[in-house]
Order: structure tokens, then sequence, then C-alpha cells
């Protein structure tokens, strides 16, 4: 059994809303000296697999085929042994 | 300037609905080996600060003011130099 800890990041040139409003509510709270927040997704996933490699193959179909947005988002995989 | 990257993630023992959509939308996808999906949030901040230190400091206020939510989430922090 592996786990895989996927990092999902909006592409540098997409606007983050989300981070955006975080951002100014953290200004608004006196946190001035926070200057940009980028929100993303940490998805750890549970994989039945012989070997990393074949592990590491799963996480990214998964990523490709429903966890990240490839047109806006990366994503980055690290298996770790269970 | 500092780099935060704040690693938030729903505790042990609280469900995670969104995780087990993904992973009932995977199993359908034909991924039957993934046994178990967790999503947490992935939170970068540009900090403007003198050292480590006082980035990690502010790091943790943002994330116990506002970014977390520790009745059921926990947060990792790790600053980098930018």
């Amino acid at each position: 059994m592996y786990k895989a800890t996927v990092n999902v990041t909006l592409r540098k040139s997409i606007l983050d809303p989300k981070g955006k409003a975080a951002q100014h509510a953290l200004t608004d709270l006196g946190l001035t000296n926070i200057d940009n927040v980028r929100i993303g997704k940490l998805i750890e996933l549970d994989i039945d697999a012989d070997d990393k490699d074949e592990a590491f193959d799963i996480a990214e179909t998964a990523c490709s085929k429903l966890l990240a947005n490839e047109v806006m988002e990366d994503f980055e995989i690290e298996i770790h042994e269970n």
C-alpha cells in the first residue's frame, strides 16, 4: 500500500479569487505584511499497487482524469510507502 | 521576503465528503485500486518579515485567525526564503 500526496496549484498566470479574498480578509485582521495568497488543493490518496512506479502511474491518471484541471492547474505527485 | 507553504488537512476523525465523492468518481473511471481520498488545502503566502521566525509567527496567526478551522482541521507551516 502506498500513499500519494498530490499538490494541485493554480498556474501562475491564472487569477486566484479565493486567494485574493483571503488576502483582503487577512489585511482587515491586521496582517498587513502578507503580500500574496494562493490557495490550491492538497490531495492524499491511498493506493494499492505492486511498486512505487505503478502507484505513481495510478496517481498521475487520477490527476489528469479527475483531480486536476490541466488547463488551469499544475500538479505534483509524491509517493511514500505506507 | 519569505514564502510560507501551509498544508491544511481535515483531522483523521472528521468525515471528508469531498474526498469520498472523488473516490467514487475515480472508481467509476476504472481506478479501483485507490482506497481512500482526502482533500485538504495547500496555501501559499508571501510574507514580508525580518527573519524566518517572524514569518512563521505571521503565518501561524493567519492560520488560526482565518485560514484553518482548528476544530476540524490541522495545519503545518513551512517557511522558505524567497
